[in-house]
C-alpha cells in the first residue's frame, strides 16, 4: 500500500494524523509527503503520477488538507481512496464558535513565526546548556534533565525546545558524583528543576556498546552500577524520574511536560 | 475559550491535527495537552476539571483521541463541544483497506521504537557536524546545509534528524570562504550534497544584534556584505538554495527534503 500525504502546505498535518489513523491497521505501508501543492497544474501532475502507479497495479491512499476548493476537487477526483482531514470537522466547529473558517487565517500562522523564533532561542540554549558544555547557564534553565550517558538527555532536551519551546538544560551524572554526599554543588540551587532520567541497564549496554564496543564504559557491570547509582541519588533527592528504556522522545518529553507542570512557550 | 487536547498517548495527534483545524478560525485561544488519560478515573477526574471551568464562565472545547470506549464514552459525555479525531475516519479506511481496525496495533507502535531509534544516531550526527565541530565526517551526511551565521542552518539540521532521520550536516560560509575562488576545498567532493540557506539582510542584522549588538558581525553593512556573497556563490556553484527570512523550521525542513529528492529514514 502506497500512502500520499498531500497539503498546500508542509503536509505536516496531514501526515501526523494520516500515519496515526493507519497505526490502527497491521499492514505495509509506504509513506510519502507531498507537500506545496498550490496550483492546478501540480494537483494534476500529482493525479497523473498516481495513475501511474494504479496502472502499475499499486493501491494508493490520499491524506490531504488543501484549502482552495478548485485545488482540493483534483485532488478529490484522483483515482484513489482519498480522505479530505479537514472536511467531517470544520463544519461542526463552525457552528460551535459562531463564526465562519477563514482559510487565509492559516497562511497566516505560518508567516508570523519565522525562523527565528522562541524556539530557536529554546534550541540554541540547549545546545549551549547540554552535556558537553563547559560554561552552565542554570538560572535561564526551565528543566535540568539529569541521567547517565546514553539514557536520552540530549534528544529529550532538543525535543523540548524543538516543540514547546521550553529551555532545557541537561547535566550527565558520572562517577566523580556518585562519590560525593548528595547533589553535585551546581544543581543545588535548582533543585526545584531537576528531572531524572533512567535506562535498563542491559539497553544502556547495548546502546554504548554501539558506540564504544569493549570499553569498560559499555560493559554490563559499569552500566548497572551506574544506573544503580543515579537511582539512588533520585530517590535520597526526591527527584522525580522516568525510566525511558520504552519510550520514544515525544513519550518521554510529554511525559516530564506533565510531571513537572512545564507550560508551552509557543501557541 | 480553552482547547484541550486528550488522549491516552502523547496527545501529539491531537494537538497537531486540532491546532491546524483551530488555525482556519480568527479567535484567541489558550491550548492544553492532556496526555496519558489510560483509566475511566483519569478521565472522570479531567471531566470534574472541565466542569468547573465551564462553571466559571468559560468555553471549553476538546479533541480526542482515545481507544477505549469507555474512556472515550466518558470524555464524550464532557460538559464541552467535543471532537473524536479518529471517529469519523476510522469506518471508511476500514472499508477501503479491508480488514478491520486494531486498536492495540497503535501501542506496538511506540514501544518498537524506544529512545535510541535511527533518529538519535541523526542527532547525534548533527550535533557533531554543527557549526562549531573541529571534525566533520561529510561522506555519511545525506546533506549539507550551507549559509552565513544566524541563518537557520542549526535548527534546520536538527528538525531533519528529529522528525525525519535525516543526518544533516551544516557548514558556516563566512569571510574566508568568501576570499577563496569557488568552493571551500572540504566541500567540493559533496556537491551533491549541497544546499543553501540565504535571508533578507535587515532580518538577518536584527538577529545578530539580539546575539552582539553594537559588533561589526551585526552591522547592516556585514549583513548585507555575508548574504550577497554566499548568494553569489550558491548561482556560481549552481547549488540550490532557499531563503529562510519569512519560513518556520518546518516549512524549510519541508522544503529542503522536496528541492533535494531525500527519504525518511523512519516509518
Amino acid at each position: 500500500m502506497k500512502v500520499y500525504f498531500v497539503s498546500d502546505g508542509t503536509a505536516i498535518t496531514a501526515e501526523v494524523f494520516g500515519s496515526a489513523m493507519l497505526s490502527f491497521f497491521d499492514i505495509a505501508i509506504r509513506k510519502e509527503s507531498v507537500p506545496f501543492i498550490s496550483t492546478e497544474d501540480q494537483a494534476h501532475g500529482f493525479c497523473r503520477q498516481l495513475q501511474e502507479e494504479v496502472d502499475a497495479g499499486e493501491k494508493v491512499m490520499v491524506f490531504f488538507t488543501i484549502s482552495d476548493p478548485s485545488i482540493r476537487a483534483i485532488i478529490e477526483a484522483c483515482n484513489a481512496h482519498s480522505y479530505n482531514l479537514f472536511g467531517d470537522l470544520l463544519s461542526p466547529i463552525e457552528q460551535a464558535l459562531g463564526v465562519p473558517a477563514q482559510p487565509q487565517a492559516q497562511k497566516a500562522h505560518g508567516i508570523k513565526e519565522g525562523i527565528y523564533d522562541s524556539r530557536i532561542d529554546a534550541i540554541n540554549y540547549a545546545l549551549a546548556n547540554d552535556d558537553g558544555a563547559s560554561i552552565k547557564n542554570y538560572d535561564e534553565a526551565e528543566i535540568i534533565l539529569l541521567g547517565v550517558s546514553r539514557s536520552g538527555k540530549t534528544p529529550t532536551s532538543l525535543y523540548l525546545a524543538m516543540q514547546y519551546g521550553i529551555k532545557a538544560a541537561n547535566y550527565p551524572l558520572n562517577e566523580d558524583d556518585f562519590t560525593q554526599v548528595g547533589l553535585p554543588k551546581i544543581l543545588r540551587p535548582h533543585k526545584q528543576k531537576l528531572y531524572g532520567l533512567t535506562i535498563d541497564p542491559v539497553r544502556l549496554h547495548e546502546i554504548r556498546t554501539g558506540r564504544m564496543a569493549s570499553s569498560k564504559y559499555a560493559s554490563p557491570r559499569q552500566c548497572r552500577y551506574e544506573v544503580d547509582e543515579v537511582e539512588a541519588i533520585y530517590r535520597q533527592e526526591r527527584i522525580p524520574f522516568l525510566n525511558t528504556t520504552r519510550l520514544s522522545v515525544e513519550e518521554i518529553s510529554t511525559k516530564v511536560m506533565a510531571d513537572m507542570h512545564l507550560a508551552r512557550n509557543r501557541s
